[in-house]
């Protein structure tokens, strides 16, 4: 199909200085966790955007010098030469397409935490660093800043020679030049510090110096947090941010001006989550800059909608349209629109998984898109598809995120793909999940398989067959059976541990399953929520009921209430909501037993820190006893809800080993098991297993990953 | 010197297997945090041990396969021939001084958590793993255990390969074999779980399948904790432990027996730190095994004295001494005795800092022993230095951790070298520190240095000189001075930000910062202590002052009392020590102001979590109002005491930058600052500060690391 008009003026190219965007579509400095230490991975994450239109790809945070060191999750580096040949590898790959190249240069200043370099970082002043305690950064001579100003530029030297077209100043997530700026953190009074003349002077003489080294070769760029959203003192719009908006204007020193909030305290703020903001919701402060730059702006907000998208062009908002997660859920987003293909495009639904992974240390991952940062080392694009090898029938059995996933690409590989659910409409659990607060874009997993399945000749949807028997199975017919039937919450209170709980017990009226309540389990009016799963279901169950008049309690064994929300950086909001929502959370603590009596229920608990790991007995050369259980008051309540953990719902699957004589009478070469079926995981996880059975369905044992590219030194090879 | 006689049957050879190690000095699997993939960090850290003596250097735990994936920590791998390559330069580089090889195989089975390679790994069930929630591993079906098993034989295929001399199987902390053996973990019916036999079958074949594939060209051991100190169910030394040993004894499978205690969740109890445990004791366990085993066993014990090395060896409690911990401290332990210089044994101060930075992601440090992993980047060899380059006088002032190890290094260089210290004993503030309960032999740190540099005829100490002003710097007549002044504690509630705290001020008297104490200032009965330091201090003192007869809370704005004590393994005891000795923790809320009245002092709390980051305003965007504050019980109490934060004591250095002018007429070359001067960090970090500068001292700018050599891939450098 050809392209909307009214989506035209996406397409016209513009000029950022001295370089031509091909159009507006823009992929704002990114995260991968792959960094330029893994240079075919980084590469080709980026190919693959390129290819599907994007007009820029930039790095994440590049790391300017090993002073200014910042390990745990991975960043990227322009350190050297062999980090050169690592980024030109990138830029080589994406100018394949048309597509410019920006690298994002940082100091991380008071942020570096010298854990793996081990130099220690100069800052505005002397920090302790976050992440570990007693790092400390030191206080920077006149020297120190004059020889960071240089540092920028002799890495802005390599960003030439590594062949990018945009240079980019980071300031924004607290980094060293947005520290210089905040009188907060700036409370120097030398000519660095003091007036805002002189706390701008650092990222001043930096941008100057780096437009000195570009010379007219590469656009000059800076990302800014315009407000650090971090109170009297920070950085904010209506005050110092403006205003250096405005000073830099008028030194003619960008070239693009990136603009977003928060501090890395708030980034949550910046990388909205779907659950607190919808898309568009930095659009106050983009506004606020487009009026006063004479150059483009590029603004984010997790734009998805070609309308939207139009619409913040047209209204004069931005320039550019910035993007970073919806590049991740579909690199081929431009493309798409401009095929007028806009059902298909995979729409980024604001969960933050490839956040949480980044902050693990490893490559991200997207619920939306199972391919990314797996296009290199298993080869896999999103938009390509091997064709099948065989004329087989594969019967898909559950239709969740795993059984969905699987059967689009089993369609797409043009197999005779039927998918069968034993309920009245797909998406599996997620059907329930997305009516929890704040989660319904959630739904966008379900709706997007739903409609492309929808369109494939090759595929059978058959719903509502109630569930299966291993005999319904074997009579199907099927070459191969794909099992994701997905997992239950257990209802005896074990999860963590594999020991279940004395007294918990979901066939009792007092203590609910999630399923038991989406079913329409009654609930008393005191509830306590039992949380050892750490992720969205116990605080939205937790939310939902406090809306509806519930008094609520969590009590988790967890450092903190759902431990995973932190890296989701949904935790910051949510624990505001708690407060907010008068719901109650004990944290550090579990249960050791329930009572029900005449009044309802009593929780007896153990405070998980105090009573160490609980044994019961007393090692031989234990210093102190760990026999005592420290004294806890019990919880009452009227009901208690269950969020222990779950277990694949693996029944038919042993069924049908049980039947496996009957396998090749019936024609059945293989039963593989997908998703929550094969183990409980994260959405993402499961949808990217139903993906990976399906590219790998006649590999002599699917249910076994094939092997997957590593990209490591190996000594002798001639590496850096 | 000569050996001394009495240790000369640590230095006979004994056979295990086909293989003689050429002594009894044995270097257990260790962490190092580089893994197999900076096979260069990987070579040299075991390469200098072996030069220093011992019989045998191991790799860590090393993964067997990608679907036993286990990253944030790095392990090592033997997946592949890249890792073949890689294991070989470590294989090599220890045969060149005689020493053997060994390799620890792992498969992690339920540990394994597949954030890296997203390979979900078969375990005896299906377990959510620790580290992250919601990811499970699945229940092995029996062709997954007899593909596993297969696994190991590859894996010791290629061990073989890369030249190992011993083949471990990994059994200890959690790994598989163990999970197979618990009857805790492993509730299976079928031929793998039930009786012992059935328990034990797994870890038997994995035994006989890699014995097979060794056929004589190596040795085969296992590593087991015989006490998994979990209580019923797990492995006990009484029960399923020693029959394991006979049990295996009798098939004659295994040549070498390696012992220790503890799951993953007691991990402090085998590599116990020195505040709960003093060297040799896990005797109990050795020597049951011992008096079982008809092949030779090794256990560890944090040993550092050749005498009681000798004695555990003479008693027959062990055959072999174990060491990680203390080969890490000194690489040339073995040597140092050999050649009769006790006296220069580093000897490991069980603080554990190299276990926290490995659980950090990064290489490990050793407090003792700043080359630990800067062998190969850095190119320090922990007994070797480069020679001065000039006849320069230095000056180095404090003699705290930083400036003993400055002055060390400087000394062994060749440099006149003169250290003055204020006080009156060398040490700075782990004078005070060693004095603090369990601590006494961080000491360690200070004799070591202390008698080296008696014996240096070019070093002069100065003690008791107090302070010097910046006029008796100049007028000294030294080629350069190396400030190593150390840092003080905040008076005023400031650390973790750059704010104070209305109402603190240590010139009151109810406010006491350690050094405050430690000095005498008076303690009241009721005494709160604020931690937003977050290791030794507030804990310790908590301790202390509790066995004084003092109500003791804490209060801190982490989620735990004392985090960085988990990375260290100290977490759970002190935990149970608080427990015991009464010591309340307030934890995640912080200080808002305080009040003194005649009473004594009030303090407001702020809840740090459900306050979110305190910020003042409503952002324009936000979608839940952040202004009110929650409101918390104020603590009141007697007497506060301020572990809030460090500032370096960096008066002498800005006196001197203010007499640059006067620096070349007085022959100064320049001033650099080391250690807690600098920057207030980890001893482990200022040992290895004062260390760098005197390597680098005739470099540039000493103040500036030199560059450190990368080990990455490198594209198109022909890597894996």
């Amino acid at each position: 199909m050809a392209r909307d008009p009214r989506y035209d003026l996406l397409f016209e190219p513009i000029a950022i200085g001295p370089k031509v965007l091909k159009n507006r579509f823009f992929q704002v400095p990114q995260c991968t966790g792959a960094g330029s230490s893994r240079p075919g991975a980084n590469a080709m994450h980026r190919e693959v955007k390129a290819e599907g239109g994007w007009a820029a790809l930039c790095t994440e945070s590049c790391m300017i010098h090993p002073q200014t060191d910042q390990p745990v999750a991975t960043v990227s580096t322009l350190y050297d030469q062999a980090d050169v040949t690592n980024h030109r590898h990138m830029t080589d790959s994406v100018h394949k397409w048309g597509a410019l190249a920006g690298v994002e240069l940082c100091h991380a200043g008071g942020l570096a935490n010298a854990l793996s370099t081990r130099h220690v970082s100069p800052a505005a002043h002397q920090f302790a660093t976050p992440w570990i305690p007693q790092a400390h950064t030191y206080e920077a001579e006149d020297s120190d800043l004059v020889r960071i100003i240089g540092m920028y530029g002799e890495a802005a030297k390599r960003a030439v020679e590594a062949g990018f077209d945009i240079i980019y100043i980071h300031g924004t997530h607290g980094a060293l030049p947005v520290q210089m700026l905040s009188p907060h953190h700036n409370r120097r009074t030398d000519r660095w510090g003091g007036s805002f003349e002189n706390r701008a002077r650092f990222w001043v003489e930096v941008l100057e110096t780096v437009r000195r080294t570009a010379a007219g070769q590469c656009a000059v760029a800076t990302r800014f947090s315009i407000d650090q959203l971090s109170g009297p003192g920070g950085v904010e719009s209506g005050e110092d941010g403006l205003r250096f908006v405005e000073h830099v204007t008028k030194l003619g020193l960008v070239d693009l001006w990136d603009v977003n909030i928060s501090s890395l305290e708030e980034w949550g703020e910046d990388a909205a989550p779907s659950r607190f903001q919808k898309s568009n919701h930095q659009a106050p402060w983009t506004r606020d800059v487009k009026s006063i730059a004479k150059v483009p702006v590029v603004g984010v907000g997790r734009f998805t909608d070609p309308d939207e998208m139009a619409r913040v062009v047209r209204s004069g908002q931005v320039d550019i349209v910035g993007c970073a997660r919806p590049s991740i859920a579909d690199p081929w987003l431009p493309r798409k629109i401009d095929e007028g293909r806009i059902d298909d495009i995979a729409e980024c639904i604001g969960c933050n998984q490839c956040i949480a992974r980044f902050e693990y240390g490893v490559s991200i991952v997207c619920t939306q898109n199972p391919t990314a940062l797996e296009e290199y080392r298993r080869g896999w694009h999103p938009e390509k598809f091997a064709p099948r090898k065989d004329d087989e029938l594969i019967l898909v059995v559950g239709a969740g995120p795993a059984g969905l996933e699987c059967a689009r690409v089993l369609g797409r590989r043009g197999y005779r793909t039927h998918l069968v659910e034993a309920d009245t409409t797909l998406g599996g659990h997620l059907r329930d999940v997305v009516g929890l607060p704040g989660l319904a874009e959630w739904g966008r997993v379900v709706a997007l398989r739903e409609t492309q399945l929808r369109r494939m000749p090759n595929v059978e949807i058959m719903m509502g067959t109630g569930d299966a028997t291993a005999d319904d199975l074997l009579e199907y017919g099927a070459d191969r059976i794909v099992l994701a039937t997905g997992a239950n919450w257990t209802g005896d209170g074990s999860g963590i541990g594999m020991d279940c709980v004395a007294g918990i017990n979901s066939a009792l009226q007092a203590f609910v399953t999630p399923e038991q309540y989406f079913a329409g389990k009654e609930i008393g009016r005191n509830v306590t929520i039992l949380d050892s799963d750490g992720y969205f279901m116990a605080i939205s169950l937790a939310e939902r009921l406090a809306d509806l008049g519930h008094e609520v309690t969590v009590v988790t064994p967890f450092d903190r209430i759902a431990p995973y929300t932190d890296f989701t950086l949904e935790g910051p909001n949510l624990r505001r909501m708690m407060r907010e929502k008068r719901i109650l959370g004990r944290i550090g603590h579990w249960i050791e037993s329930a009572q029900a009596d005449a009044a309802g229920i009593e929780l007896n608990l153990f405070d998980v820190y105090r009573d160490g790991s609980r044994r019961t007995q007393t090692p031989r050369a234990g210093s102190i006893p760990r026999n005592a259980s420290h004294a806890v008051t019990p919880v009452r309540c009227d009901s208690v809800i269950l969020c222990t953990g779950r277990r694949s719902k693996d029944g038919l699957y042993r069924a049908l080993r049980l039947r496996f004589d009957a396998w090749a009478s019936a024609g059945l070469k293989g039963v593989h098991r997908a998703g929550d079926c094969l183990a409980p995981r994260y959405i993402a996880d499961v949808v990217f297993d139903g993906h990976r059975i399906a590219r790998e369905i006649c590999s002599p044992d699917p249910q076994q990953p094939q092997p997957i590219l590593r990209e490591q030194r190996v000594w002798g090879a001639g590496n850096a």
